[in-house]
């Protein structure tokens, strides 16, 4: 379930008032939209696409094509009356309007099948997240080349935060290994932590925690399909 | 990005009217609290907790304890002021009321690091998903066993479905591979289909996609945290 779940839950305003100057914050409801465009336009990129129609993007979003059409109206005119958005040109604007167009170093914790499966693919890199560091306490992995980083202690990981500009940290670790680890990544500063693990972290407010659960988005589905 | 996404965007109502009798279907907006509150009490079980107040429900589901007392008081008495819910009787009631108490068979594609780490982690055999078959084309994974299961060949899905009442079809497997594999998998009659892959899957209108996304969700965080 993704923190998304807040905003349809008792969270921020709705954000049907479509996307304001860019000085302003986005509403939870809005960003998380826009976050799901840039999901499929990216996907959609991959796949050769060049233009995409309001109709195709609601299709695999499931949010109604009028209400792409105001949010995406709101900032700009990309869309063409029968040939639809072009594909490149509404990732960049997204990513703009969310203001992660940069670049940004993730350390991960974990070399094992998850976060073997975490570095070579670019899930991650597709979106500008670099995997720079991956760390495993395992003698036998240390120094192991796994996708784009080399296996290091968790030891190094004050160090490897400055030196690299990290500003995520993955868990792909067990449940029992996720707090001290996330002890370090906050007292390192590090400010937002994508756990992989089953454990219920306690951070400070300031952290963000996103906790995977694809059992439970699953569960959700199956609601939907069982009702 | 979690179908939750939909919820949030132009979907259905908001929701917050709590939860209703059993026989009414609840809105997207309750089924993803209900759903976001079935995680966290499940990981808090797992970690050995008996009772949860609605303050620490609300730590860490980022949803207001008002909003999470109104909707748990919809079916029940279960939180005494001071003590807080009983954590298994909490989870048992939400599955109820989300319908998915049963046993859920899984057919797993791909054997390889991320299908390796899906069938040996408990994460889905929490919630009452089983992984009952792992395909793989790759002749020197079939007969390997992979967590739960033994890698057999693609070939016999359908067969294995209707033997195993599979209902959700998880793609670990390479962009490219995924289409054909979701075309099988909707012939074999199954109606959820979770993507790990970065393909934008066709299926007809009653099959459910969803697709995996944890870079959007880390976007989406990085979003709040930059701004």
């Amino acid at each position: 379930m993704s923190d998304v779940a807040t905003t349809a839950g008792g969270g921020g305003p709705s954000g049907d008032g479509g996307i304001g100057p860019l000085s302003d914050r986005l509403s939870l409801g809005v960003a998380a939209r826009l976050s799901r465009y840039l999901q499929v336009l990216t996907q959609a990129r991959k796949m050769g696409k060049e233009t995409i129609s309001s109709q195709e993007l609601s299709e695999y979003t499931h949010v109604n094509s009028t209400q792409i059409r105001r949010d995406l109206s709101g900032f700009g005119k990309f869309g063409k009356r029968g040939v639809g958005y072009n594909v490149d040109l509404l990732v960049s604007q997204i990513r703009k309007i969310l203001r992660t167009s940069g670049q940004h170093n993730i350390a991960l914790f974990g070399a094992g099948h998850l976060g073997k499966a975490i570095a070579s693919s670019d899930i991650f890199a597709d979106h500008g997240f670099r995997v720079v560091a991956i760390f495993d306490p395992d003698p036998e992995k240390l120094g192991e080349q796994v996708g784009p980083a080399m296996v290091r202690h968790p030891d190094d990981l004050r160090q490897m935060v400055e030196e690299e500009d990290i500003v995520v940290g993955v868990l792909a670790v067990p449940t029992a290994a996720a707090q001290p680890l996330a002890d370090q990544l906050v007292d390192a500063g590090v400010k937002i932590i994508f756990n992989y693990s089953e454990a219920l972290l306690h951070v400070p407010p300031e952290v963000t925690v996103h906790t995977s659960s694809p059992a439970v988005d699953l569960l959700y589905a199956l609601y939907f399909y069982l009702t």
